[in-house]
């Protein structure tokens, strides 16, 4: 039985026999062989780890287990993050399954609707701050300095320690042969963590070989691609809408060290990879999670692939966070109960070499 | 590496070498442990079985699995069904996937936003009728009949078959120690394909004992509770709101040859239960499947349960499929970025006992 990322990677992560140990059984997510997007592209094959099918809904369940353990341990009676989404689903479903509180600070504007439910119900106080989500941030870290709360963004190294075990699982799914890995970049973590946890990988001899980093930012909030700080960042994906990453230089060194890149893709390229992956593969994601194939598209069409290499693309949360862009309220023409009117409908779509 | 219950189970599943196998590498959902829900029931160790983490976000993919590649198989370009929503999804995955076309067949009232834009992401024909959901059903069953395209409701065989899969994993994760088994029942597919799944594994004398099945229905649509058709059935559990149950018969034996029971719970129930898993467990599950837990506290209360059995909801589908329940419009405070004025909240939450 799956007991969660501690339990199994427990070598790897430093928890001592009766330490607290809060899982909601994150991990063992899902390496889906994406045959019809290879196909088409024709290089390279691809593989799509499915981080939307953890428990809350994304990768942040990797680090919110070690955090939230490590907050219990310590004896903490709260928890707080700044968060535009994900982390606050995260947060506050590990402190309702721990018993103890969870504060999220929000930047007051376009939060996902299915997100915000999430901590809502989770039982989590959300406070909406009139500002974007580096202030939040700025004061989060702030109030946890004085050591009440723990502070439970990424800056928790906890944080990214846990979510180290997405690269062990990819290795292990692929039994060490991941030639690339393409992953979006907001706030730099995963990007961090994924490097870490391959050297840790190499180290332990678990691995021959690492892979090479490819990141995405949205065009609109490309700090790291674009070398500056991004005072208003702006994408349709506001999961990776941020213009100062917390991870900034990690990140840059797992571009280099893995002789990679990190590159920007446009809200359009991301939708089009959101549509491609629903469509094609039959995996729903939400915006930013298609950054990571919208990049891999863009190198593929410039012939940046060796042939049939596995490239890992990192699919960071669920589509059902953030139904909106898909506008399902366009009008659909109501028909009556006439089995000839569906019938007609059924012909017309399947073509005229349809013989009865 | 998992690579969906067709692999896994393939003693317990008629495939041939070669034949096509369409997957999205459903099943391998966890079971979570529900501690606290348990120390307040404090007559049973609870477990949940949290199939909305199955790729489309419901236990349907496990027999879509099924009946996609047996559609596939058989050289079918396209497949129908009548859906409120959790099939339709699963049905357009696999479509995708399988590169033949999905047609979905809806009432035209109460459709759960996230569920509808899956399926029209996925690429499938959503054709909205003016009817409910057995005048939907009633038209494609006799649409399939014409054999043009194969139908995918839960009255193809396949799609049960695949769901045995559910009792499969439940009997691996609690090596066989499955005491009672409490499901939703809408459509009555699932409890008879637990209840087949069990019958199957005590066969191969893989468990030494077969639970007993609990199944519970929602009070506006309780069909098989009260013994007659439901013309107008009414829940804000939409998955489960069916008046005529296409598995009727095969239920009510599942609910005999067990020794168990079909009962029925209110909205109200249905609620507080969905409420208790996020705020107590950090599982976000659509109204549907609360349904089992709601029953699961009405029993426990009656004084049911022997003490100290392992019992087993299974938790149908992701909360995030529909979170409209949830109402996060609910006017929250803006504060200004001053720390003194967050600090304060902080303080008032978490109590007096609290000295810096």
């Amino acid at each position: 039985m799956w007991n969660g990322i501690i339990e199994k990677y427990k070598d790897f992560y430093d928890i001592k026999d009766g330490e607290a140990v809060v899982t909601l059984n994150e991990g063992n997510t899902p390496l889906i062989p994406a045959e019809n997007i290879s196909n088409i592209l024709g290089d390279i094959k691809l593989y799509l780890k499915y981080e939307g099918l953890n428990t809350t809904g994304s990768f942040k369940d990797r680090g919110m287990t070690m955090a939230v353990s490590k907050a219990v341990e310590a004896g903490s009676r709260a928890i707080i993050c700044a968060s535009t989404g994900n982390t606050s689903a995260a947060a506050a479903a590990y402190a309702a399954k721990a018993g103890i509180k969870c504060f999220v600070l929000i930047p007051n504007n376009k939060i996902a609707l299915g997100k915000l439910a999430q901590a809502i119900l989770y039982g989590a106080e959300i406070i909406p701050v009139d500002g974007n989500f580096d202030d939040a941030l700025r004061i989060v870290r702030e109030i946890a300095e004085e050591g009440k709360v723990t502070l439970v963004n990424s800056v928790n190294p906890y944080r990214l320690l846990g979510q180290r075990s997405g690269a062990y699982e990819v290795c292990d799914q692929l039994e060490g042969k991941v030639d690339y890995l393409s992953i979006p970049v907001g706030n730099a973590g995963n990007i961090s963590a994924y490097w870490a946890g391959f050297k840790d990988y190499y180290a332990a001899k678990k691995i021959d070989k690492l892979p090479v980093m490819l990141g995405f930012q949205a065009e609109g909030a490309a700090p790291i691609v674009e070398n500056r700080v991004f005072d208003e960042p702006e994408t349709i994906a506001t999961a990776i809408r941020i213009g100062n990453p917390a991870s900034w230089d990690k990140a840059v060194a797992a571009r280099d060290e893995s002789k990679g890149l990190i590159d920007k893709v446009t809200d359009d390229e991301i939708l089009q990879a959101q549509k491609l992956l629903a469509s094609k593969e039959g995996v729903f994601v939400e915006p930013a999670s298609a950054a990571s194939l919208a990049g891999v598209i863009k190198l593929s069409k410039k012939g940046y692939f060796e042939k049939d290499k596995n490239v890992v693309c990192v699919l960071t949360g669920n589509g059902l966070k953030d139904p909106s862009v898909v506008s399902p309220e366009k009008e659909l023409k109501v028909y009556s109960v006439k089995i000839e009117d569906i019938k007609a409908i059924i012909d017309k779509t399947l073509g005229s070499d349809q013989d009865g």
